[in-house]
């Protein structure tokens, strides 16, 4: 059984999928923190959500608000490539874990990517990849995830 | 100016989109050579086709046809992720490249490769990204790519 400490925990760091209204909740300054991410206008980010979100279960965001000061505190994404390979098989492709700096060691990482993974599973995938810096090895690592290949890059601008 | 030998070798070797009469001409005993490919019925081709085409430009798969033995020799694939980040940018993920062990030695790789990155930049992505082995990481090099991160992965079955 919780106490009461816990099952507050649980209910301010529930994980959902976004909704239109983070842009408020400072979903685009929290990716900040993860890489470049310019400014975009209302108009621009309602253009994506409205584009993702007609696809459905096949490429999802997930945030963690925190209850009390109503920030976007924690976020990822995964969208569900569909190939001929492994008998018409799908793959969960896991991009942008981002959690704030203020809310580190919260376990917040985990249950994000928990969420994603859990949905790449009943959604029918055979697996899930992701690509991380040497960095944040040990993490995924802790999440039941493991090294297999190299990524590689080209950039066009 | 092109000699007679290489017009027609451009000509032999050229780089199209999947179509669905691929499937009789060898497509899945081509992906055989890249990994795990059960068999699937004309109806599952089929549905798996209809559901890519409806991405349109977000998930395009290339082949190469022998124009002689009108066997499909070299395939690749690449979906467009559509981000917040980056000003909503995009990126390329390019999957399951894969040339004929008849056929290798051809360049047909490179140009596989080569027509996915061009659809990518073409598409507005701000880069193209790729997961391979160890043994492949040179031959993407002399594709244009660099070695960026870890691929992790989680199986579910």
């Amino acid at each position: 059984m919780q106490n009461n400490k816990d099952s507050n925990e649980a209910e301010a760091y529930q994980v959902r999928k976004l909704e239109i209204t983070d842009k408020s909740k400072g979903f685009m300054e929290l990716l900040q923190q993860l890489t470049v991410c310019d400014p975009v206008s209302d108009e621009e980010f309602q253009n994506r959500f409205e584009e993702l979100k007609s696809c459905g279960d096949d490429h999802v965001i997930c945030v963690i608000e925190d209850a009390t000061s109503s920030k976007i505190i924690a976020t990822g994404s995964v969208f569900i490539e569909k190939k001929f390979i492994r008998g018409c098989g799908k793959v969960g492709h896991i991009e942008d874990i981002v959690v704030d700096s203020s809310a580190r060691g919260l376990q917040l990482g985990k249950k994000v990517v928990g969420f994603l993974v859990d949905h790449a599973r009943s959604n029918g995938c055979y697996k899930v990849i992701l690509d991380c810096s040497d960095d944040n090895k040990a993490f995924y690592e802790k999440c039941g995830f493991k090294e297999k290949e190299i990524q590689m890059v080209k950039y066009f601008i």
